[in-house]
């Protein structure tokens, strides 16, 4: 087990009720990374407001915020830092290939599951009305199947391999547990024929950071 | 200058026609980094044929194949191949705080300007009717205002630094200048009064690397 390290002076703004917050907590929490969590309220559009917007101009969380005042914003961005200051367990790649094949499927699942998924949920989702304007209802629908298409490859991936990019747990899993987790607001479902799948959502989901 | 490096086992698929297979070229070329180069016609649709799919299941340019024949997709993800592998000139950041910050940089530019100018492109041209299904005239339109706000934040930065992660050229720079030559196609186009973007377009496209 690795031992636990606390960065006291560091602040990590975030919500709980935001995918891509989680994908930092949990990558934190495979690291034994400990440190301040500053919750955001979206619901107020407390991200759009002029204290949050000088921390990161383009209002998303999560945003890090380090001991020198320099704030980190975007969640691979943060994932990468913690990766060079904390560099084991690793999540993104050892030798040259493995790095790239773990960037690769971390971007395969973020552009063909996360994005459909996140426009799927901004276009039609009634809650978002006011954050995501123009809500265009046929680009939302236009995203389902792309998501679906997305789950059956990669139940035909999980086929062959234990993890999304190779043997061993990566941020590739972090990306995909979170939104697969987070699909049900954009009302899609993993297919029940889609066992490989299933099977490795089950293992990912049992790790002790899918609580974070 | 940094002595080329010939990799003639690999070989880059690629389009001179797109942008992301630039974004590698511009990159191999900072490195200066040299390899077999094969080009794929994707007004063919040769990317969606069954030898390219085997290659690259999501059927995409760039793609990396190696020595071993191990293939290795995505843009960023082959960037950060070579970076591990020649590890100078560095373009992803050195220090921790560093490598977040251009990783920042260059989601942001990827997020907020290279993706809705996709979009826009995609969803408006005439030439992408048989490649985007459906296409989506209003999220099309939807886009050109949220690249040309992005824009004018990225003339606000560049008012204070040399590039766009800092004072030195990095990855954010080669997904920007890409993103910006693309745009006509998109008929989005950098507004007249942007100065400090339109200095360093001038300066980062007068590098060897912008022929690429």
């Amino acid at each position: 087990m690795n031992a636990a390290t606390s960065y006291e002076g560091m602040k990590l703004y975030q919500s709980d009720k935001a995918p891509n917050p989680r994908r930092v907590r949990i990558f934190l929490a495979e690291k034994g990374i400990v440190l301040p969590l500053v919750p955001v309220d979206l619901g107020k559009m407390e991200h759009r407001g002029e204290a949050f917007t000088r921390l990161n101009p383009r209002q998303r969380v999560p945003t890090l915020v380090l001991e020198d005042g320099t704030a980190i914003a975007e969640t691979i961005a943060i994932c990468r830092y913690f990766e060079a200051l904390k560099p084991e367990p690793n999540l993104f790649g050892t030798t040259p290939k493995e790095q790239g094949l773990v960037e690769m499927w971390q971007r395969f699942v973020e552009l063909d599951l996360l994005f459909p998924v996140m426009h799927a949920f901004r276009h039609l989702h009634p809650a978002m009305a006011e954050r995501e304007v123009p809500q265009v209802k046929e680009w939302g629908e236009a995203n389902k199947p792309k998501a679906l298409a997305f789950l059956a490859f990669l139940d035909d991936q999980l086929a062959e391999r234990g993890y999304i990019a190779g043997e061993r747990f990566t941020v590739a899993d972090i990306t995909a547990l979170v939104t697969i987790d987070f699909m049900k607001l954009a009302r899609i479902e993993v297919p029940e024929e889609a066992k490989h799948l299933r099977r490795w959502h089950t293992v990912v989901s049992e790790r002790p950071s899918a609580k974070a």
